[in-house]
């Protein structure tokens, strides 16, 4: 009799997140696994013991590539942070009673540094009471800021697709005899991973974003401008990438910088006039006197399964399937991990790290891979990046739109 | 000695206005034309006397692939109204000396009414003083609400681009356990061609979005919000597709409907809250108070050309070639255009039509495709728009992006 599985998904949706899931069911089916078990909504929903049979979901070859296709969770996720069991210990009791009345071996955790957290604390409330049950946590954030693998599922997709829309974007904002300057807002509230990406539209036929504004780097609003203003003289038309996350010297984010007081909305509501890309519109308008416009990428960049990386999308998979392998091998508060043997050509396989080591912690790019004036990055992070964005997964087209699945 | 061509394109960019291009070059070339030349920013740049040589440019077989996945418009554009001769005579004096200079034969212009409307009163101006140079107009735009052709190149991708998208935004928006209302604000001021589009989205796999606002109804606060407050008796997660054109009985559009008064933005500058999609968040936070988000699609919608459909890419290319065609039969002052012969299986062919009868017009959506409650569209919709999302055009990809072609 094989080891039964629970598999859940948590934190904010990717477009590949569901590959992992496709990655953890195959390997476990064809590793001779019982029971394979979904958490509908997570934690959360676990916790109102909401479970899915998997073997009925996911047991047809096409169902697979259908999930594989498919953004955003397919389970169901949820932002629920475990309390330590000093604080409430019930939660771990009505947790472990549910795992035996299922007689689940290995609980396996899509998601970020939050979920890692929930596995950690998992696995060592299991090593307390001595628990058989092995807890392996599964990467998964398009920000790209986990500790301890080179890169996460999600990030390269997202990457992918913010480059691409990026050379659109610069394509589009050239089209007229005028000035103008293009503020995009991209993702990454800690992390400029994503922002950082955008630099990845250039090429032969696109001189990328003009500048990088990365939440690495500390917004000196004097050089940001200067910098505008040079490149006005250069060219016609500026696109700037910005992270959502940049911030003051003294820690203040853009997007929290009010607008004037007394700012209501037309409903009387007292409003701040948010928005990284706004605001940066608003300072270039009011002191260059520019033509100016700002864009948010927004949810987009996180669930855009159209084009998604296939180098992505397999390693997905594979840090699923890994997770599998580790339960099966008797591991518990592991995660599975990306670790990469050379870029060119890239070469990466999966290996297992202490869960407890990444749980709660950011990653950021290296201070060597931007450049001296902060404002954009080096050819290191190229080195890292652009392998990572290769190659893709074709949607199956059904009456001129990408077929998804779902529950 | 062939015909010597010069065309040019104006207005806004779309995902597709390169393949006329592409259809104008190759047909004039393959039908033995002598030079032929493209405006660089559209008769502003012509005033100027910026041609280009397409010869150069295109003459490769590789460049016209590249040129028909490049979005927005590869000569350049202008929004440049050109003024009757009565206002000034000058303009058409200094144009009809340059094709004169230039030896131009017919001068084939791809746009949307405005450009129409120059083409109009260049073939007036021309018939008038005797001149024996053809004037025809290519269609373009993505908001499909030109006269006298079934639909618009560039809407079919639009289309398609939204009805994707769209899913992926129900997809992620049902990631949680929780009730809340997304706001997806779709690009078209004065027809609801592309906000109806996102009824696409729906399938076996999508319920579609939940409410479709459009221009063609005029906008009752109290009929909206009571719509919103029935379906979240319904269902968690609403998804409502709002046209950036959407006003009230009195023509005011909900974009303009300001923030209470004395908003200012962090500089200081008085500012209008603006935004369908954000006035939309806002009236339903107040009256429902549920978790809301506002998403504007934004210029993607009109440049992503990494999502085309190929019946566009092929039908613009077509009326490009077919614009050619009718020169070289001796037409002018007509308009390609793109005529339906059936919906099932979709058939369509070229013919002209009066390009000043398309000038300066703009067409909705029939009342009767409009459900009673002015918030869906019905059947004859999709049986209208499907065909046109049909087929996709694969990018050529290099270093993991799309590769364009630019001057």
């Amino acid at each position: 009799m094989g080891m039964n599985f629970l598999v859940g998904q948590s934190g904010g949706p990717t477009a590949v997140i569901n590959s992992s899931l496709a990655g953890v069911y195959e390997t476990a089916r064809a590793c001779g696994a019982g029971r394979i078990y979904g958490m509908h909504y997570g934690i959360e929903g676990l916790l109102n013991e909401k479970l899915l049979d998997l073997d009925q979901l996911l047991g047809k070859a096409l169902n697979i590539e259908l999930l594989k296709r498919t953004p955003s969770s397919y389970l169901g996720s949820c932002r629920y942070k475990l309390p330590t069991p000093e604080q409430d210990e019930g939660v771990y009791k009505t947790l472990f009673a549910l795992f035996e009345r299922y007689q689940i071996d290995a609980v396996l955790y899509i998601g970020g540094n939050d979920s890692m957290d929930t596995i950690a604390k998992l696995a060592a409330y299991g090593s307390r009471i001595g628990s058989p049950i092995r807890f392996i946590g599964v990467p998964k954030t398009i920000d790209n800021d986990l500790m301890l693998t080179d890169h996460t599922p999600g990030f390269g997709s997202a990457a992918k697709y913010i480059a691409t829309v990026m050379k659109e974007i610069i394509r589009d904002s050239n089209v007229y005899d005028l000035k103008s300057v293009t503020v995009t807002e991209i993702m990454g509230r800690h992390a400029g991973w994503l922002a950082a990406s955008a630099s990845l539209a250039k090429g032969d036929d696109c001189d990328g974003p003009d500048l990088i504004l990365l939440p690495e780097v500390p917004f000196s609003e004097e050089l940001f401008l200067s910098r505008v203003e040079a490149l006005r003289k250069e060219k016609n038309n500026i696109v700037i990438a910005a992270s959502e996350g940049v911030r003051r010297k003294d820690g203040t984010f853009l997007c929290d910088l009010a607008g004037g007081d007394g700012a209501v909305d037309a409903f009387g509501h007292k409003v701040t006039l948010s928005g990284t890309s706004r605001y940066l519109e608003g300072l270039i308008r009011h002191h260059l006197g520019c033509k100016t416009r700002a864009i948010e990428l927004s949810t987009l960049q996180r669930c855009a399964s159209h084009l998604t990386s296939r180098i992505d999308v397999n390693e997905a998979y594979q840090v699923g399937g890994m997770a599998v392998q580790a339960a099966l091998h008797g591991q518990t508060g592991r995660m599975s991990a990306l670790v990469r043997r050379q870029d060119a050509p890239y070469v990466a396989d999966c290996e297992t790290v202490d869960v407890q080591a990444v749980a709660n912690k950011e990653k950021a790019i290296p201070a060597g891979w931007i450049t001296p004036d902060g404002m954009q990055v080096t050819g290191a992070f190229e080195a890292y990046a652009r392998p990572l964005i290769q190659g893709e997964q074709i949607p199956i087209y059904v009456a001129g739109v990408p077929l998804h699945t779902r529950l």
